[in-house]
């Protein structure tokens, strides 16, 4: 039970090569094979996440592989991009138990299946610091139809699938169990961190950003600051209604008692849904192919002429932010 | 001078995005396009290097850089595929000084133009331990004609290209200043010390892999761990005389006044020199075509029936190794 594992090879090729594509010659090689279709193009995408950063270094195996991959995948959806596989660098601080890579294989596993894509290669260092898993992921996207996130212009509607707050809400309870002291039932607090836990990016959205925004990206730092990405690429402002902001039953009851975890909601980060910016015109064909697939999309507000992102209280007031979102450098 | 770089944009902005490609979008969106010719595949290969495992903290950031980008380069020429571009996931324990940002990105600048490759986009954060940069190299190979590692057979000819163990020796000198208490001239220090700070892959070696190799890889973790390999996949073995290890210069003079650094070179790693399988009807082809292109081969033995790789000495007596290579999951 508490065998560690003894070398890089045993590493691959008992935990990781089954887990290979066949253009990755069971990870036996330097390099692996990629076949793109000659009317496609190739979308790569790289997200490490570390450990005291992005997840718990005692979050379960399993979850942790999980999110690893699906903060990538994320960023191909947005682009229109159908995830085909990714590379794994793995720093580990010491040599795992096998239980520990066991669960972390089989994660990986089940983020594969979810979202359609295998392993390429990668590597396997033992380093200092904290567990790192830098993944860069590739799609594909019929040629010419990538979808940029500064492509948008003044008068597009923008949308959000999903719903927004739930994994910052899910990390504040992860790190001291409450959030601002507000009640949280059991059941809501599961849903909340589980969102933390294991970011769901929705393949559903894939073909919707691709016949119908105009600008998209996903949203990982905070609604506002990705939101203000997507309206500066448009030389637009936005104004967001607090109220336009999804909320998930769990977030409804934690913001209703406590009205200033809206603050966490749209700051904080984690969310992997997609942000899209729609022309007026096909806005009503967009929410019927969104209604066909059983997508959910929210509309946030219109790009407008001016700059900036401001979100409004109940009466139309600005709310004032404590912070936009992440800045991966700073740590704020 | 001493100014630090202030936030994630900043660093992004100035210091990488120059070196961006086109499918880049500037490294202002989430991902990147490449595009793929409808007769090639993509290769792929990911190898990053950290601070105090593959080069020293205090490095010349131009040298770090370089070598980042050059060892995952190796990977693709091994392979047979011509460098196209790379993503980089950096990890900076804290935010870098302007002066060494500009001397980073210089060095990265250098390589790409060396290699004949660009930026595809990224990712910074900072995150506690040694600096880390996990590079993702692309490259591309006419459909078909991947290189792979196990496809040599007995009777083909092993050749390496270029000169061994210099990298391994300038890390020794790197390290205490002397190489086994060997002297060193200045002159051939400096240029061993070269080879472990900036290594070279040559993309020379790119058509001569394509046209004539059964089975090829890079010599990163020790030559005769790699020529393991080699002939593993081959269900062979590899009898190597010492004496046809190329050497250069520098190397030779050590190896002269002190035998045992033969272990040094052809365990230490860090060569990033192709080794590659031919057989034996088209060996005289390819010592013609490397010829022509300049690009130094040399014999190192011939696969034969059975398994395992021996170096033998002067009058043939294999010579016991303390070690085959590099294990990086070990560090030993």
């Amino acid at each position: 039970m508490h065998d560690r594992i003894s070398d890089e090879t045993e590493l691959i090729q008992a935990y990781l090569a089954p887990l290979a594509a066949a253009g990755a010659l069971g990870l036996a090689d330097d390099a692996a094979l990629v076949s793109v279709e000659p009317d496609s193009e190739l979308v790569v995408s790289t997200d490490p996440i570390r450990a005291g950063v992005h997840f718990f270094p005692d979050d379960d195996p399993r979850d942790i592989a999980w999110k690893a991959l699906a903060v990538n995948v994320s960023d191909l959806i947005a682009k229109g991009a159908v995830p085909i596989g990714y590379t794994m660098a793995l720093a580990l601080p010491e040599a795992p138990l096998k239980s520990w890579m066991k669960a972390f294989s089989a994660g990986l596993g089940a983020a594969q299946a979810a979202f359609g894509c295998e392993l390429f290669g990668g590597d396997c260092d033992r380093a200092d610091g904290p567990l790192s898993i830098a993944i860069t992921a590739f799609g594909s996207v019929p040629r010419g139809r990538f979808v940029q996130r500064t492509t948008a212009r003044a008068g597009d509607h923008v949308f959000i699938t999903g719903t927004i707050g739930d994994a910052a809400l899910g990390l504040k309870l992860r790190q001291r169990g409450d959030v601002y002291g507000a009640a949280v039932s059991p059941g809501h607090a599961d849903a909340l961190i589980q969102r933390y836990l294991r970011p769901a990016p929705n393949l559903k959205a894939i073909d919707i950003v691709r016949r119908f925004a105009t600008a998209a990206l996903d949203v990982s730092d905070g609604l506002i600051q990705d939101a203000a990405r997507l309206a500066r690429g448009a030389k637009s402002a936005l104004v967001i209604p607090a109220a336009a902001v999804p909320l998930s039953a769990a977030a409804l009851s934690v913001v209703e008692s406590h009205p200033a975890a809206i603050q966490t909601v749209v700051s904080g980060g984690d969310d992997f849904e997609v942000l899209f910016a729609v022309a007026p015109e096909t806005v009503p064909g967009m929410r019927a192919a969104a209604h066909a697939c059983s997508l959910p999309v929210h509309l946030l507000g219109i790009l407008a002429p001016g700059d900036g992102v401001i979100l409004t209280g109940a009466s139309g007031q600005p709310m004032a932010l404590e912070t936009t979102g992440y800045d991966h450098f700073r740590g704020t």
